[in-house]
């Protein structure tokens, strides 16, 4: 009995120490994180070095040479480019919109009314003089199923679904509206409608609309699709309340091009003790056009990066392979994460984690995880605590990055950092999202968050 | 055995019913908060139709009428003010500043360099042609206590203790800072300076100073106060750097008028069980005057009052009584906390807790308490679980709100809502602090989660 009780103050004693061992370490990275802002500045030279980084853009390239410059000076084992075909889109020079009403509206002292549009990703253009005709609203995919075909053809279909306030999740409300993003154009044009006008993806009314991808069927005619923003498709909601058979006026001059050369840009600190075991943080360095891809997906990003920096500054030496992977084409292919975890496979790699940050860098709560029911208990059970003392205890919600989740199957743990999504819809896809509208300290708190997730992950092993 | 394992499952049963129970109605806080939208539409109408709050001010006037107002439209069992007496100090209408360099700077093409500040709360008005003296600057009270005396004498004492960006809560960077605005008159006057300049309270740099209260002691002379905004201090001290003797000018016409009548607002829910058995919710309904007070602390009381219009609107009859207290004068006196402290002592009534909702209108993360740690241990173990899956289960951070901080002693649980800490620090005390700078759900949420936590304590007592 002695030496049971022995050997379990023994345990008790060298797991109280590991666990405050660990805390200091934790507070580290959030202290020097936030005191150097490092992610901050490297975010602000993407941003503004970079500016829109779509896929197959000047931008992009620009992105993948920078990118590649902030990793060489880190003093990490290896970094490297990774080639990747990705599509290239581009928006071209017109993209308006506006309603018609039958006779002048006192409001506008006019018949039209501008309203603020722009052309959904991988949309085709509207013909040279735009499209014209009448406009029908419906609440979304479900409702637009249950009309007459007649009542849709030759019709502009308005997709007003709104985000669900009640949603505490803003990415929930975002994954019950997008489908009719995506597959607005295919299904109205199955019913012989001319085009599409999409309310944007938002959380508040304002005048921003917000791009984002949108599908095509190769059996259905292609239309095209534009979103509007949430203050303008209210301002169409009400003209439709006051007359049915108003019309719809757009036009786009956005175009499909040849598939470019492209890259994923990879940097690494090698393991100690088992170089062959890989964990990866990363996010996308694309992003949509229409500003600077800031909170999408600029901030995870330079926190990935910052992960490794972390390491590096305060000189711990992972037993892992810790590597950052900075994707390309995540918004419009997802080549990138495709091409990384085919490499991988190929290579026969042995993923433990992979954690991206594609969220926005808002206050951390946590992690998102694709995982067993089991590892999940076992890693709330052994580090919740120590996480909950810096607040990023929240490990229940089920998810991974996009990118990362290419490697289902022979990746341990995927994950994606889960920060406050309160106002991330204000910015997403928008020309918002740029630089000045990030917060330096919530951004690097996300990095330090990740940076701790590493370590205990790279520390004790999953 | 049988019997009591049949027990223990029993028990188990009861206990997993009562946490989703629990859960349910909790989820049902959150959406209802989410999706009215009451809270935020009060706010706007506290900021807007009543604007700065100071105490003894017209905008604190109407807001008690206003409050009232509310509270009378919820269908509560009883809603009353209580008098109180507030201090009555106003800005006066002349505030401005500047740095006199010794010659033209080619910034300004000018030797004066103008500079953003504001009185600080209580502070004394400069004379009528302002004062100019040479100025000197410290880190903090610290460094100006290692001073030779005869080097303070005469002159302007410029405070410029920054923030400490280390700090993941920047209360702790505020609690770090303040003591140079709070004390930092009264110890330069103890050298014989004439006045003195206080670096903003804030995280970020900018142009916008933050007013604020400052005290003195009847013992030492009263000289005048200023804050400047962080941006400012930057190039005040950029200055001093190249200059040793650089002067500096402020003028102030701010006074303190005779003490005034204000109240109390109160409005409660009777506890169907336990009637006498109190549990208060609270904000203050007072501002300081450069603005709408909006998350400092308009936030505050509006979440307040959800919380009984949550019980309400959900039709829960608490078995204890709940009720809404919007303080007066949190900002310059504190009289209204001590006023209902006293009151609420005279009575002999029981307090079960107290929870105060004063760090702005941010995404709540949980509570901070003034509690034993063995309540701590308990209130944890019982409803941090339920709590973390809204995301509200940060329990370990220390202090209460200053107004219900006056219940000690006579309240089982002091407590405050802990919210999101980055942003508040831009807003607090300065022109910025309007009902636009506040994100409706981000408001709405708080209110969930004091509904929460009152809901639980309600139901199972402390």
């Amino acid at each position: 009995m002695r030496s049971c009780l022995f050997v379990l103050l023994i345990f008790l004693h060298s797991s109280c120490f590991a666990q405050t061992d660990d805390s200091i370490v934790l507070a580290h990275f959030f202290e020097t994180a936030l005191s150097k802002d490092k992610a901050y500045s490297d975010l602000h030279d993407l941003c503004k070095q970079c500016g829109a980084r779509l896929s197959g853009s000047e931008g992009a390239a620009k992105a993948v040479v920078l990118t590649q410059k902030i990793l060489n000076t880190m003093g990490l084992d290896s970094v490297w480019l990774q080639e990747v075909m990705v599509p290239h889109w581009v928006r071209g020079a017109r993209e308006s919109a506006s309603i018609i009403y039958p006779s002048a509206n006192p409001q506008f002292k006019s018949n039209i009314a501008i309203v603020h549009v722009c052309a959904l990703g991988g949309s085709i253009a509207t013909p040279s003089a735009g499209l014209t005709a009448q406009v029908i609203e419906v609440k979304g995919l479900g409702q637009l199923a249950k009309m007459n075909p007649a009542d849709i053809k030759g019709k502009i279909v308005f997709y007003n679904e709104p985000f669900d306030q009640s949603f505490k999740e803003t990415f929930n409300a975002y994954s019950k509206a997008v489908a009719q993003r995506w597959g607005g154009a295919m299904e109205a044009a199955r019913y012989g409608a001319v085009g599409v006008v999409v309310r944007s993806m938002a959380q508040h009314v304002d005048e921003w609309p917000h791009t984002g991808v949108m599908g095509y069927n190769d059996s259905i005619v292609k239309i095209s699709a534009v979103a509007i923003s949430t203050k303008d498709a209210d301002q169409l909601s009400e003209a439709l309340k006051e007359k049915k058979n108003l019309m719809f006026h757009f036009e786009t001059s956005c175009q499909k091009l040849p598939d470019a050369q492209s890259y994923n840009v990879i940097g690494e600190i090698k393991g100690t003790e088992f170089p062959n075991e890989v964990i990866v943080v990363g996010g996308h360095l694309d992003s949509w056009d229409l500003a600077e891809g800031a909170q999408d997906d600029g901030a995870g990003v330079v926190q990935s990066i910052e992960v490794l920096r972390l390491f590096r500054s305060l000189s711990i030496k992972p037993k892992r392979t810790i590597r950052v992977v900075a994707f390309m084409n995540e918004e419009n292919g997802g080549k990138g994460g495709a091409k990384y975890a085919a490499w991988a496979k190929q290579n026969g790699e042995k993923h433990l984690a992979a954690i991206e940050s594609d969220a926005g860098g808002f206050t951390p709560r946590g992690f998102s995880m694709v995982v067993s029911d089991s590892l999940r208990a076992l890693i709330k059970q052994r580090w919740k605590p120590l996480m909950d003392k810096f607040e990023i205890g929240s490990l229940d919600n089920d998810g991974a990055g996009s990118d990362v989740e290419h490697l289902e199957g022979i990746c341990t743990l995927l994950a994606e950092l889960h920060p406050d999504s309160q106002r991330y819809f204000d910015f997403h896809h928008t020309g918002r999202d740029t630089w000045e509208n990030v917060n330096d300290r919530e951004l690097e708190m996300g990095a330090a968050a990740m940076a701790s997730f590493v370590y205990l992950i790279d520390k004790y092993g999953l």
